[in-house]
């Protein structure tokens, strides 16, 4: 189950990236499970990850490689996380790593290594060692599809999002896929993000822009709380289209910073319309705030509240849930006679009492929609904050006690 | 669906107490929902109230009336919550006081409101205030089962504990009863408490005490981490045993401690076994930590994962939930590879990684049982903490998805 169509539209090349996906078996048969990404020399990247204690093998290796080389190849395994597998994992990344490395001569620390599925277990590093000539061979700068086919686990559709925009007389393109039904699956770990630009961006910049980026998209975004031991977001930008962000003036330079935004932005949406079980895809935004911290504290006690959550997957507008998720969310002086709250366009609660118009048909009718937003105005400042979540539903109990057995 | 029997054994009149519980047809015909607890002159009286910013009607009246005044009757009703009912709801509250006062000569601050049910209805004053002079006509010191019945609204099951304990050749008794299907009704709102005891106490001293109790037992249960609106609990010495706390030697005042503290945590205990959809009874057991707080912080992040929760619900042992749980808990410096987990005597993790001993067959075997202890040890300090918690289950999402329409 998902909700809408997942995206469409044409894939833009990004000049610099090729790329492979192939089939190495490393948990089931005939399935893309091994992705290769070849970046050009001059490329310039950046990664965020999992701020989970319990990190996986590969994003230490991941975060050690990134932090003293150029990354060259990025390396993605499906079916297997290599995580909670403690010495032996992270000799089994180097690997994979040493694999690639000595057939297309790179650096060992320039391969960065990704890994997503089951927890526990060892990493079948033959099978994927066995699988990396072919990847190398089919390297393209076309195989978009199939490498955001290649990532995937239990998502229900690949997430594939690209732009071009023109900024003084050239094209930039910025092409980017993700994987994970929301952050929401420590077991079939892990969320994971690739965008690529053929902007010149230069690594210090790059490094600041992911941070943003990632908080303004994947750290929105929420299906129950949880968070995997292997999530990573990557940002390449390899310079190609000649066009160097260094050098825009404030006009294009925002006209390519939105642009960016919206990919990271398109993809973490994708994530929570692909949620395990969601049948309803729920913007929160809470206005009003004096800061932005209390803003997404009260966006998240709504999204994360599994009351709230039932009630949106039975079409019930059970405003007291709300309110009582808003009085939860701990903020100083909270005057709740200066609360509205809306569903749609329906104004449900005003001054902190029941709207006077309100009916429960009105309230049914608009969180029968498959995409719905929860509007609250907090009433003591002008900061906004955005939190995109999924109902919880008969069906995210059901994947979530079943699928292991 | 509930685990366990639900409480048994003599209930002990506490001297001073009276009760009463009548058919007052607030909601639904032929059903006990007014109570009335009249408690003797001397009577010292404490009580802690929710936290939500959008409390109550009667929880802003009985704050109030309990600074100034020394309480001498208690009124509940159920069906109703008279919350987000703004200034209406502040004054049907005193209307419901003060027709319990005209008629038995108590000031009006004397009597405390409490209110559980739907939210955002109109209070039914009149069918409360009609029912008021049956109500004190059976006052009585017997009705402990009646008055533990007529409190309770969603619950499958009266929840009333009590003990004597005999101190310096006197008997001292302790008696209490709460509803409530964990914290986490906010539409049908509350966990509400009420817990007697003969002996005396000053008030002083029982304001701290009931602040470290409900610490202990009711502010240590989980089903989903929301919390209503109209959250209370009471603590109330007559006085009439003759046994002055203070006067104890230590031996004794630890004795009359444990006592009363257990008949807190046996009732938060009963409210997690009556969860919504509860069909297992887990401890979440968090050892060695450096103290109390990340202790709870750990317990708290594994008892609220909707992933642990719904592999508890699957008696799939799917530790790296678990493990992905600790790991998001924010604990700085915690090194993983310290940590150990058992599930009641099955040692699944060790040092980090998975015992070698394991096998998922005996998972499933300690993950199969009603009730369930997941103990984890941090292997940085020495102080403890345990949480209690329910597992998410099918009917969980269909009680909350379903109930109101």
């Amino acid at each position: 189950m998902a909700v809408g169509r997942g995206p469409s539209g044409i894939i833009h090349d990004v000049d610099g990236i090729r790329l492979s996906a192939v089939k190495a078996g490393i948990r089931y048969e005939n399935r893309l499970d091994l992705v290769l990404i070849q970046l050009s020399e001059e490329s310039k990247s950046s990664g965020v990850f999992t701020q989970n204690a319990f990190c996986a093998a590969p994003v230490v290796i991941a975060k050690s490689h990134l932090s003293s080389h150029n990354p060259r190849i990025l390396i993605i395994n499906t079916g297997n996380a290599n995580a909670g597998t403690g010495d032996i994992g992270l000799q089994d990344a180097f690997e994979c790593c040493q694999a690639v490395a000595e057939r297309n001569e790179v650096e060992i620390q320039q391969v960065i290594p990704f890994s997503t599925g089951v927890i526990g277990e060892k990493l079948p590093v033959n099978k994927i060692v066995a699988g990396v000539p072919e990847a190398l061979d089919r390297l393209d700068k076309m195989n978009w599809q199939d490498a955001a086919m290649g990532i995937l686990t239990t998502d229900t559709r690949p997430k594939l999002i690209s732009k071009q925009i023109k900024v003084a007389d050239n094209f930039v393109n910025i092409t980017g896929f993700a994987k994970g039904s929301g952050m929401i699956r420590p077991n079939m770990a892990t969320m994971l993000s690739f965008v690529f630009t053929d902007a010149l961006i230069e690594k210090e910049t790059l490094d600041k822009m992911i941070c943003e980026l990632v908080d303004e998209s994947f750290n929105r975004i929420t299906v129950d709380g949880d968070t995997s031991t292997n999530d990573a977001a990557m940002l390449v930008a390899t310079g190609k289209s000649g066009v160097s962000i260094a050098d825009l003036d404030d006009s294009n330079r925002k006209q390519f910073d939105v642009c960016l935004k919206s990919v990271f932005q398109e993809l973490a949406k994708e994530l929570i319309k692909d949620a395990e079980g969601a049948t309803k895809f729920i913007s929160v935004v809470v206005k009003e705030g004096r800061d932005k911290e209390e803003c997404a504290k009260v966006a998240y006690c709504i999204a994360e509240s599994p009351l709230v959550k039932t009630a949106l997957f039975a079409s019930d507008a059970n405003w007291g849930r709300i309110l009582a998720a808003i009085g939860r969310a701990g903020l100083d002086n909270l005057d709740t006679c200066s609360i509205n709250i809306d569903i749609g366009s329906v104004r449900i609660v005003t001054k902190g009492n029941i709207e006077e118009t309100y009916t429960e048909e009105k309230g049914r009718s608009a969180m029968e929609r498959d995409e719905l937003i929860i509007s609250v105005e907090l009433g003591r400042g002008n900061i906004q904050e955005t939190v995109w979540t999924s109902d919880l539903s008969l069906d995210y109990v059901r994947i979530n006690a079943d699928y292991r057995t």
